[in-house]
């Protein structure tokens, strides 16, 4: 017996979400149909509102309701260091540790020939030219995958002509982890890049 | 830094979901902004036409776009028993068997005073309006916690003096599984339900 057309409509449209299956889409679903009325309207209104006022930040290309977003526009932040990230989780997550007071650039994934992403897929032209004379360092954080390196390269080769110094976070074994725990490329990165302690 | 109002009221809307933290809501939005314009707008529209056209079937209680389900409507189907189960999901998990031929009776919870879930709170009355000469068996179908074996016994109590015989699905090891990793509660009730061979 199969469920009303509506409710198969509303599975296939959870279904397309990433990380939820068909059973996870058949449970919000169903907790949709239980749930008050106004929890159902206010998730399909805030889609729609996200849908027509959310667009690319004309400078650094995170998400925004105004044509440039509040940390382009802040000018207490520092212009002369740019932190470039593949998403907007990347920015959230390094403006989370406030350790970091200039600006972002978003590219929107990093670069994946096998996936069909080239430099032309990112936001790297849009990065190219904002690196004027202002602009003394590039800090890429992109995760250490091996497309994360890869796009790391690419950026430091394309900017290196143009003096701006190009730096990366630092690989190694994280705050509170095991040694016996950690992946050998991990340690290897760690010894490569051990500090000085005092 | 915030997200702007939209994101945020989004990444809410979509927390309120079961099982779905504030990160995956993140993750969920984000999706949402990146993807094709269709997806969020599907999405939001199935959710308003479950919302305006879904409700419950007059007789059984399961969702329905019409006043009474296709099963109920169904003159093939068995009259003389219905299945008693908590949630449409657990009549969905009956119906895939494609070993019942009977109504069903959907409850939408079991009993739980603690949660302050009595009969009242469930579709019992509903219920018992249906035990007309007709029906002859309940079988009950609610998982076997302390919840719907108290669910269970209630019925039973209730439905005893009418001359219906309740019945409930059986407990036992699951087809496939180690006694070794079963529980000894389901080991118990597969040694009390045991069946002869032959």
């Amino acid at each position: 017996m199969k469920s009303p057309d509506a409710i198969r409509q509303l599975v296939k449209a959870f279904s397309r979400l990433p990380g939820i299956g068909e059973k996870t889409a058949v449970r919000l679903a169903y907790f949709l149909i239980n749930a008050p009325e106004h929890v159902s309207t206010e998730l399909s209104e805030a889609i729609q509102i996200v849908q027509s006022e959310i667009r690319l930040c004309a400078t650094c290309c995170t998400f925004t309701d105004q044509d440039r977003c509040a940390i382009c526009t802040d000018t207490a932040r520092d212009a002369s260091i740019i932190c470039v990230v593949d998403s907007v989780q990347g920015l959230r997550a390094i403006e989370a540790t406030g350790d970091f007071s200039g600006r972002y650039h978003v590219l929107h994934g990093v670069l994946s020939p096998l996936d069909g992403i080239g430099p032309e897929e990112l936001r790297i032209a849009d990065l190219m030219k904002r690196l004027t004379d202002t602009v003394e360092e590039l800090m890429i954080a992109v995760a250490p995958t091996v497309e994360g390196e890869a796009t790391a390269i690419y950026l430091q080769r394309l900017c290196a002509p143009l003096g701006v110094t190009v730096t990366r976070l630092a690989s190694g074994i994280p705050m509170g982890a095991d040694l016996e725990f950690t992946d050998p490329m991990t340690l290897s990165r760690a010894i490569e890049g051990r500090t000085r302690i005092g």
